[in-house]
């Protein structure tokens, strides 16, 4: 074989290495992969939001170093880079406003890393890619159309369709817990009331149950707190009512429960299957399937990774 | 040329007339088109449900053969027939159990059809096959992501993503009309409370009105029937709800408004997009476009003949 060929074949099975990064309002998480995305190498740092975006995307390139040195990987045989990255993005590439990233204002950071790192970058939102990596790595496999739900302080979802992201028309699709289920209801970040998110994230089950947050929820709950169990119940009927409206509008093959406040398990998710059952159209109630996560705190990072694999459409 | 080669450049001229048929519980209504979609005869027979399936069946055959004669065109000119039937169809050959065609369980159409006119059948929900009719006929030309809402005695919908049908798990997607937006709300005819249907579709706004229809109700809101008007705004404001939950989970290009209630017009649809852009989020709103529908009484044939010509995935 010529010089030409052997450098050729050697950057095929080399120069394929991925880069993950989960961009978060208090750390940056960071992974090193390989082509099928076993993991390699890892790195946590803080975000530093507040010192402004030029600092931010400082850190990101720190990170990237830090993953690679970490695994005597040289950078050159990074191929691709996947940024999962909080609240809306337009056009793949522009971080639009985050609430956890003040200060950020239609940030092309798309172009601000293909400029500093001369790879291959794909950004997605981070619902979105804990979705893909949930279809390629988590509770997804085998599946084609997965509505991924993440409860934490706020409720966000990521949808695929036919195994790629679902984004719609500006790019904003599966903000699942903006949906309104109570008109009345308590107000939202948003500005709405009663939506989802308002009814039966981590914050709307502290507030029920008189809790400092969830986990005290939780915790009280599982002691025999009488107060406190109406409260996970009350959450869980939303997000039952939640999962059913987009049952009925999507009929997906499989609904994957993640972020912190479903770390409670089956305390939460045993009542929601009985009240998505419930308001499903006996329909579409005969496919539903509802799961954990399995990446947990790594859905991030395996999402970032996931986007630079396939799915994106 | 040989008569073998003028026979089949005939054929493929000749041979590519299309029939749609709109299958409803109390009329069939068919129509002969060319292969661009242009309606050259069609004919409007009783459905006669109550007769049971094989009387239907026929009657579906002799209006096939009505809009041939009509035209003084052979069936042999004709090769695909396309089905808008009601109630979900699993996979898109088997009408399940609409409650407008009383006694029908689980019939396979399909077969049934192709067994005795031997041409490609295509059956497609009526209200999936009026959203793409609207795509390529109608209100949605030049989108490629469309949410159709028909509000008539009930609500459905069909939902169109790049450019094609969208089914889902069971081929049960686009039930939007029981969508759960006021859990404490009116009975639904699908057994739970505050559906949208049971919101604000046809018998909610005679309700509402104290009228014995919608359309009562529309000619008294006109000469300034408050509780009449008061009815249709609170119709309209759910509608706007689900629409603004739908936008912020599928945020699609369009949505387009058909079903008899919405012949009110302006009365209707302009509280409704009042409604819809103030429940959607700020990044969804942006692209939020609500449009009556174009093809009105004939949106199911329409959509019948759009099924022949493409959008099945």
């Amino acid at each position: 074989m010529t010089q030409k060929v052997v450098k050729r074949l050697f950057c095929d099975i080399l120069c394929n290495m991925i880069i993950g990064v989960d961009l978060g309002g208090t750390k940056i998480l960071t992974a090193l992969a390989d082509s099928k995305g076993h993991i390699i190498s890892t790195a946590r740092i803080d975000t530093l939001a507040s010192l402004g975006q030029n600092q931010v995307i400082n850190n990101i390139l720190r990170s990237i170093n830090t993953v690679c040195k970490q695994a005597k990987v040289p950078l050159s045989r990074v191929s691709r880079v996947g940024i999962g990255a909080p609240g809306p993005i337009l056009g793949r590439a522009i971080i639009v406003s985050p609430p956890n990233l003040p200060g950020w204002l239609n940030v092309n950071i798309k172009s601000m890393l293909q400029k500093k790192l001369k790879k291959q970058i794909y950004i997605e939102n981070d619902a979105n890619a804990a979705a893909l990596g949930e279809l390629l790595f988590g509770a997804g496999k085998r599946f084609r159309n997965l509505v991924y739900m993440t409860i934490s302080t706020g409720i966000g979802g990521g949808i695929i369709i036919k195994g790629k992201v679902y984004t719609g028309a500006l790019g904003t699709a599966g903000e699942i817990g903006h949906m309104v289920i109570e008109p009345k209801g308590p107000k939202c970040g948003c500005g709405n009331r009663g939506c989802l998110e308002a009814l039966a994230a981590g914050p709307a089950i502290a507030r029920m149950a008189g809790t400092k947050n969830a986990l005290e929820a939780e915790i009280a709950a599982k002691k025999g707190n009488k107060k406190a169990q109406k409260a996970i119940n009350t959450a869980a009927k939303y997000i039952g009512i939640g999962i059913a409206n987009i049952n009925n509008i999507l009929n997906p093959d499989i609904f994957v429960i993640g972020g912190g406040v479903s770390n409670m398990g089956s305390l939460l998710l045993d009542p929601v299957k009985v009240w998505a059952r419930k308001y499903s159209m006996e329909a579409s109630r005969k496919s539903l399937i509802i799961v954990p996560a399995k990446l947990k705190n790594n859905a991030g990072v395996m999402g970032a990774i996931a986007i630079c694999m396939k799915g994106l459409s």
